[in-house]
């Protein structure tokens, strides 16, 4: 059966995350440049990341959440019933996250001082402006050996190395406290208390052509089931698995 | 030897139909879905298109155009030297593609009407934007059949044959107008004057290391060769070819 996975932040904080683990994701997809268009979403993925990190202090936010979690597992010490050998294991690698991250510059200080990038980055976002005539540096690199291009990528994104491993860690560790259950839509609608709630996460069977609005916070969230073909709410029932990670 | 060639328009007309063709290629290599990466290429070109359509008449200025070409080819016939039978081929071929032009309906018109484009267009420029839980609708679309998605594709990009068949008639036409020269940049500086210059295309080897800075109009232009390295004019001399296209 196919089912649509779906994730829903349910803070402002965590939605950041999860659009930052997406651009990681697509910066890395296409860093082989093995097409003529790969670049275009790798260097949009880049000056997207910019833009978020000039946006939110992203650094320290993370530090304090993997800080809560040390925390958390620090709390599961010597609990009956702890796999205490897992737990050291986990607490090594969230202290070498967390020491790494604290080590690091300020996220895209390197990638904003770069000439090169910050010379394209200004009209790449004009429509259609990844023309040469509107970007002749980006177009002359474009001609540069594959293996040329390759390293620069890797270069750049080897500066965002500790926030891609702190970032991974966190979203792991969150996603893990959640158990999927399968629930039902009463037409269309399903609506549950939680505890400190930051993951929704969904798996939808094809067949019912629907996709979910979801609205609400760490407490407390509404799932609201749309047909994909009209538009409008679904008023059938839907059955689902969701899980919800702290 | 390997050359970076490059485009330049002379006018703002042409800078539009050059992003066009440039977007309409994004389009088409971006339609088979075939990596979970080409679909935001896809959507993010149609979007730009959509965008250029609004701000510009685009039907009525190529058919303008078209329609110059038309008559500049019309006072070629009966010319001695002039090989007749292919000048009728190009203006069979001008008539087609004009009168298809004609018949179209205004650029974009469908695409915007269609409600699951409009439903996503709006929220995928937002920075990391193309995440699931700020496009659910898209999520539930790429979880559809390879066939259904290349279906829909083929669909939207049937609405722009007219515009795609027009524009590269045009360009082909005009590109082929210039006949290419060697020139030589003196100090990495080289001017000409032109009549009715639309494009310039020139075709600069690699191992200068430069590339170009082009200003003017359709009839004067000057080319500054930047040294790609340390981003500075470049001072040495640098032989390319040049072709003056009207």
């Amino acid at each position: 059966m196919t089912t649509h996975y779906f994730e829903h932040p349910l803070n402002e904080k965590t939605r950041i995350y999860l659009r930052v683990e997406a651009l990681l994701h697509q910066l890395n997809a296409s860093s082989h440049f093995s097409d003529d268009l790969q670049h275009l979403n790798f260097f949009r993925a880049l000056f997207d990341l910019l833009e978020i990190f000039e946006q939110i202090q992203l650094k320290s936010e993370l530090a304090k959440d993997i800080e809560k979690q040390r925390q958390t597992y620090r709390n599961w010490r010597n609990f009956d019933g702890v796999d205490q050998e897992m737990l050291n294991t986990i607490l090594l690698e969230v202290d070498q996250v967390h020491s790494q991250l604290m080590a690091a510059e300020r996220f895209g200080q390197s990638l904003k001082e770069d000439r090169f990038l910050s010379a394209i980055r200004q009209r790449f976002n004009l429509p259609g402006g990844a023309c040469c005539f509107d970007l002749p540096a980006l177009d002359h690199w474009l001609h540069l050996a594959q293996e040329a291009k390759q390293a620069d990528a890797c270069n750049w994104m080897e500066t965002l190395t500790s926030l891609s491993h702190a970032l991974k860690l966190w979203l792991k560790l969150s996603r893990e406290t959640g158990q999927s259950m399968m629930q039902q839509a009463h037409n269309g609608f399903y609506q549950s208390d939680a505890e400190e709630a930051n993951i929704l996460r969904l798996h939808i069977p094809m067949h019912f052509g629907v996709y979910p609005m979801i609205s609400g916070h760490k407490n407390r969230f509404a799932i609201k089931f749309i047909d994909f073909k009209s538009g409008q709410a679904f008023t059938g029932n839907v059955e689902f698995e969701l899980a919800v990670c702290g």
